[in-house]
């Protein structure tokens, strides 16, 4: 069984794309109760599933519906897998060992293939996701330096030996996905990097080699996939860009999707 | 309405008792399927219920099997209500603005009373939630230094000011919590501390003067209540008391939640 660097790696050429498509059904921006919600997301990896690698959940946006949302999300994430696409739960789920153990077992299973923690808690705390990753050739995105305005309140506070936090974290992100670079040189531990901090990017890819870095933050949020080029440094899926708003609300998703395709292969191969 | 500060104080008086029963059926603790973590909780909230004032439901456990173990905490929680103990969701959720938001009305709803929130991402990630407990006297907790081994790495790092982050995290809790401090001079921001780091817990109380602290970390992780005297110094409900392992796996659960209720109360009024 190949490890999800490698897997990630491959998908990216089979498809040609390093683009994920966001699925956040807001009630705002998707009113009606979770029906409305899973047909507007099923319709959504239809349309724009074609120009991408990987669908990112979102999985709030579910939660709020109680059970029934559960379900809903399950379902998506399998017609997102029949579709050909990577699975990424965002779930940003961090806890003590045997409780992060419990919501690994939740989320690493089919038909998803990554989900995202919030490292906070540190080694123990990321560990038990990382070992139920790699026993299944799936993978975990780690927050590094989010794409919010409020981020650097807490990530970016300067540390006493020069560094700021997120670079600390960094850091330790390496050293746990080193055992599981694959002969892509992608590892199975990938990093969560804002496109909204473009200018430290370059920091965080020498930081972290063999990082899949997933990129929140284009469009809407301000991030230009023009400025990102040092996360594609590793070669297919060294970096892969995320959308949600600019491709939901697109007239037509599907052009959007592509667009947003071909203008980060230009930066990726440029 | 009250506010959660309050409420809690005034729960706290009522049940005298600053005990928080944790409901953590982890499978390997509970085997069987959901159903049985479910009942085993119901009869854990009947027996040690009545030395409680609270019960915290750790998510992970229930997320691990899918949509019915939502609906299962759920009944739960309601049960715990009904047994006049608040309601505390473990969730240590975080995310960026318009999810956390999310996360915040899929958990802070009828019965749940509190939340557990991770606050990496800073104000804007947090704020949702405050926003959407203040909004129904309900509360929130959030991490600033956890129980577990591994939380030095990230959470003690020393910072350029001569503090370390998560004293710098303690600070941005007080001011997130100030302008819901009510008569009891408890705020609806609480905090989440380890009693592994009683040496920590004088300073914390020092940085967050309004903050009740929710303190996990007692008997199986280590912790001994002898030791957290300044967490119970603004008074009733100043510190909760996070007890599961030492309670689920008692030969009498009743008399092991009222021992250590008699034991926190004789630090806290000591």
């Amino acid at each position: 069984m190949s490890g999800f660097g490698d897997r990630l790696a491959e998908a990216v050429e089979r498809r040609r794309s390093q683009v994920v498509l966001g699925l956040d059904p807001h009630p705002e921006r998707i009113p009606g109760e979770v029906d409305a919600a899973e047909a507007f997301c099923a319709a959504l990896i239809d349309a724009a599933g074609p120009a991408c690698v990987a669908v990112k959940i979102q999985l709030a946006c579910f939660e709020r519906y109680g059970a029934p949302g559960w379900a809903a999300w399950e379902r998506l994430a399998a017609r997102a897998a029949d579709a050909g696409l990577l699975v990424i739960a965002d779930a940003k789920r961090g806890d003590i060992g045997i409780s992060s153990a419990a919501y690994a077992a939740a989320l690493l299973r089919e038909p998803v293939d990554a989900v995202t923690v919030n490292p906070m808690l540190g080694d123990d705390g990321v560990a038990p996701f990382i070992a139920a990753a790699e026993a299944g050739g799936r993978g975990v995105f780690a927050l590094v330096r989010t794409s919010n305005p409020g981020a650097a309140a807490l990530q970016d506070l300067p540390l006493a030996d020069g560094g700021l936090w997120h670079e600390a974290l960094a850091a330790l992100v390496a050293g746990w996905g080193e055992p599981s670079v694959g002969v892509s040189g992608l590892s199975a531990v990938g990093a969560v990097v804002g496109a909204t901090v473009p200018e430290r990017i370059g920091r965080l890819r020498d930081l972290m080699p063999g990082q899949p870095f997933l990129i929140p933050g284009v469009g809407a949020q301000g991030g230009q996939v023009a400025d990102l080029g040092p996360a594609f440094a590793p070669g297919p899926g060294g970096g892969l860009v995320a959308a949600s708003r600019s491709l939901m609300f697109a007239d037509d998703p599907a052009r959007a999707a592509e667009e947003l395709r071909q203008a980060v292969a230009a930066v990726a191969e440029g």
